[in-house]
């Protein structure tokens, strides 16, 4: 089974990233990692943190001679910045005098709700690890999952749909989506140049007037065979895995799946996907689609398009001008406390979202497939394969 | 640890429902099981089968004497169209003469995707577990959930907002939604007597054109404490928890927790909840709040605010004007394989989507507040109630 | 992922048994599993109980045709004691003056513990659902289980190697245990016809004394390949798995894996099984072993040869002649209550043991080959058994 | 929920321990982990690697200002020895040349077993994981779990019962455990000098003929109040967890709970524990008893007597005089590989199965009890326990 966990606080010496169940095998280059941190990182309107960081995963086990050996891989992401809160967010008791209290809760952050769950007297001790620098972990950890799916043929990557009011209003193809993805300068990541210089007019006004902006990503998985995820019990369908995977991630606040939103407002014979039998010879079925509009995904399995998970990435909590608050000490009125944070990361989310959608795929290809190394996933991967084509 | 499953063919004998770890001692009234089911079978718009069945819980383990006794609760719901189906969906070998074949899969259904993944000849054996049926086994879970909670003060419902491009248009309060669960007569359940005029045109043009309609359904939760749900794990967060919850009804394509969808349109000044100290002396703190946006949830922890799930469901996928699909046998194009269904199934949705949005809830309750008998669990709760009270 | 569950009263309607994860495909014959159930309530030495029910599954869903189909497989069992108990024991609130008390607390059940636990007024509610009657349900899901293994040449059976102060004494062969797990007759489960004699005058003894004796049956899988289970996580490790399946189950209280009991008071070059190079043509691979002293485990995997877990049962809890407890009502000394009980089990514990091993075997084989029919489960491990043949 | 897992090889740059879902507030005092971790590394009949590390657990996460902040908690243990591997065994590619193949399996090792598995050309990756280094990882995270059991009064301490044929053949108090566990030194931590001296005869005839020697510890837990775990599904129960945790590390072969063994011989009568009202005004409950051969579980319930769980331990399986194998590359009879390994470890062992009791234990108390700061727990524990003294 694929499992995955993450620690560390963003302040804190390190993240750790953990991810059991792989396949012995596998190739793992560090670059490959490190790229995916780095696409993490990019984008227009992100703050003074980004400049700070430039994260690289430190490998402690489970890779070897440069292939994974079967047993869990756990990495570690240094913040740079750790060493400049040695002392005031020390591990040990160390001197309370150098402890920054969060003087008043930040609205829409887990702050307030967290200090009065975990009984503490400021917010410091949540936000650590609220922050959406946990995601780079998460991004680690998705970086492994790409590459399991890679060796069977399975690509992930993701683009910007909408800034603030500014959207793509288009389709996009999985090649541009794949182009925007290689590209050595991430700007906000949309496929279309006009359309992201609307996005990018959208971020300069909140650039301006000391605020944030949401937006829209959306990830895309190509090459998937149909068949994986079930039907059979709640917890186990594609669609709620994908829900629950992408909606963890800090700031989305809605997910869809192909044309989720607008399907609530037709009817049937406008929404489902009529099926033919012209499928291409390299396809994984006779059985064809000309529209995608469930998101690759029918009864929660895949069905052989690609799949399409679409989140919706609220504005960032944190505002350079604050919204109203109230101290935690005299609980008078004041301004939420303000940690340097950015502006619009709308990008940033879709790749860690991809990360997250790799990490479901992934899972749901071993839960299907098993296989303890490469080779033998690939053997039953493709004997898989071969029985679909000839159903 | 609250867990749940469910079992069980849209044409065999039963659907059973699963329910363990409930605390010792939480008074359970078939009625109210029922009542549940009988909301679930409700709305205009439903087809021939809600005529045939009238859902009762059977309840065999787990309560005695009225109450539960800690061990599982199993119930089964009787499908009265199984006298039909004896001979043609039999456990046993059976005469394969009277065995009906799906003959083409329909669009928008797990029927093709299931045949190639389970290796069926057919569609039969994934149609009659991946059908809406199954959810009627989900609310007879919830309503055990719904009990739960409703010990501690927490109450759950839904109401319609849109069907079709008909919306409400509107916010709703908590005593109307109620007001709404509570009629001895569904419609469309949307708390506003003209939306629901325009709502039911919708599904009358879709009655009309043999097509159907897709709609969005709010599920509200009322009374929660601030500090359920965590930021810690990715995991464990309420957001996430109930995304996957929501989106592994079928037809749910999208999920939305409080604004999610508009928030990515905007700018973080005109999103966040701003946080004041004037909170009521019934409320469960001091700090307050005008607006919930959120949806009653940050950082994946429930705020005090009513939480807020919003459920986007595509338009039933099996047409009475069937769309195109392909013959298994010959593999010409035909119309997709006919199953009597319904035209409009939103408010039945939302029904369903309560009972997985209260077992999430009452899932993330006893993981904070632990308690194996009512009367514990009560006094962690309002124990930890008091503890934010003085917060 | 292989699932299962139980639920249900001893005195109640029924037991209730769930598995989920079974591939499609698998042929179900209805006498197969009532043949295991018949199996668990054999033996000399049983009480009246076991001649009131003559169990037999009743298989609600997940089963067509005479082949699972993928969906989760339900089944009620029916206890037919429960026409005394409808007004003793009802679901609903019934008639308190009907109600019978447990006065007492038994010594060694858990009817103590479960009241001070779920803050019962007596033990009825705790006994109910501790009885070794759940232990049915058990067997009736690990019947499928050996079904699935049967399909891949996987076998399991178990025999009585204890009974009190009589023991075997010697090693079985499979053939043996398979003979006696075949006989249309049980006696006390033993491969020996001479030590079953011994083994019967302990149980006489108990008898003529109102005590009870326990025992220690070893249970075996035969046909395993190499390579099931792991070492790379604790939780994932077959050893762990097989010892809480196996201590799970009632009166069990020491689980041991091949000679682990005597080995402790070994030297190593006398507990190892040496590896030699002789395999026979049908064997898995050619490595080879003398000696099975690890049981068919080394570090957590299957390493090819039977596996071999033992349980050590304690003395039924309940004894004709009741052993010293105290009354709920008055805390003054009493006897222990007596429900009417065995006096030993020791053969039909082993089936049960039999139905954890299987289903944890089951669970292990489908994490490690994956497969959504049996023809790609089949596959899959056809793949694998040549390639380690060629390794 | 209480979660925790490694990761690590023997041999590489370090170990990694993660724990989650501990309540905030728990006080953690870096001597205390590197107690644990010391005392686990100690004992009469230790090899050499034991002189080259001195473990030191190094936190990452999840602990500020010397207290748990409820996030997951990161620790790494170096290991000393990796910088003689850092180009025998890298991360990257390295240089084939230098890469040390393991030539043949050693017998009760996972080394065949794994290589087949895994399709390895060698055991190296094997056991590398596989090794009992590995349960340092385990004892730093179980140290975790004592320092959260201790702040609800509850202790966990081991003894050596036997090594070889040398058995220590009395009861031993809490108060001579605690002792033992609280020397400075070490040697087979077992509480009778004179039974002692006879286990280190044991050893001492090992390290002289070259070969290794076996044992059994005994784990008790002190101070643990009635009620915690469940007898209402047989993976919730307290013997089946307590079973798995301790089964799973490394060269354990059977578990044992209270007299567990020997009750399998006896008759009911003298082994059920008697009930009496006679309990001091400290305890629990007025409910006492005098024995406690049923190890302080009934019906999978903790009962409110010291919790005592057995491991059997066969002799360490790397021995100085190998024993017989084949070599991967010739498939000729060989000797097995030699990794430099201790003679006996019984003692360590021990510390390792507190660890996983430890664990197990705070699992279930966080499930029953909840809690997210240790205020909140403690309130919770002392409500129940006032709960059952006025039961």
């Amino acid at each position: 089974m694929l499992r995955f966990s993450t620690a560390g606080e963003s302040h804190g010496e390190s993240l750790v990233a953990l991810v059991s169940g792989l396949p012995a095998g596998i190739p793992v280059a560090q670059e490959f990692v490190d790229r995916e941190l780095w696409r993490r990182q990019q984008g227009y309107g992100r703050g003074g943190r980004m400049r700070i960081e430039r994260d690289s995963a430190h490998i402690l086990s489970g890779v070897r001679h440069g292939k994974t050996i079967g047993s869990p891989v756990a990495m570690t992401l240094a913040n740079n910045d750790w060493k400049n809160w040695t002392e005031i967010l020390p591990v040990e008791t160390g001197d309370a005098e150098k402890h920054k209290a969060v003087a008043s809760p930040r609205p829409g952050h887990a702050d307030l709700a967290g200090a009065l769950k975990y009984d503490f007297k400021d917010a410091r001790y949540v936000l650590e690890r609220a922050s959406a620098r946990e995601s780079a972990a998460r991004v680690a950890c998705g970086a492994l999952a790409k590459l399991l799916l890679k060796s069977l043929g399975i690509e992930v990557g993701s683009h910007v749909i909408r800034v603030g009011k500014a959207e793509l209003g288009r389709d996009a193809s999985w090649a541009e989506i794949a182009a925007a993805n290689a590209k050595e300068e991430v700007f906000l990541n949309c496929v279309d140049a006009e359309a992201e210089a609307r996005m990018k007019a959208e971020v300069d006004v909140a650039l301006r007037t000391g605020d944030t902006v949401g937006g829209v990503f959306e990830v895309v998985v190509h090459g998937l065979a149909p068949g994986v995820g079930t039907h059979v019990n709640w917890d186990e369908r594609m669609d709620g895995l994908l829900a629950q995977a992408v909606m963890s991630l800090q700031a989305v606040k809605a997910v869809e799946l192909g044309r989720g939103v607008t399907a609530a407002e037709s009817m049937g014979s406008t929404v489902h996907d009529a099926i033919a039998y012209e499928g291409a010879d390299e396809a994984f079925t006779k059985f064809s689609r000309e529209k995608n509009n469930a998101g690759g995904i029918e009864g929660g399995i895949s069905n052989g398009e690609d799949v399409v998970v679409r989140g919706y990435l609220k504005p960032i909590s944190t505002l350079r001008r604050p919204l109203a608050s109230v101290s935690f000490e005299t609980r008078e009125a004041t301004k939420a406390a303000y940690e340097r944070s950015d502006v619009c990361v709308v990008p940033a989310a879709g790749v860690a979202a991809e990360a997250m959608v790799a990490l479901t795929i992934a899972r749901l290809v071993i839960d299907k497939f098993g296989g303890d190394s490469l080779r033998e996933l690939k053997r039953n991967y493709d004997g898989y394969c071969e029985q679909i084509r000839n159903f």
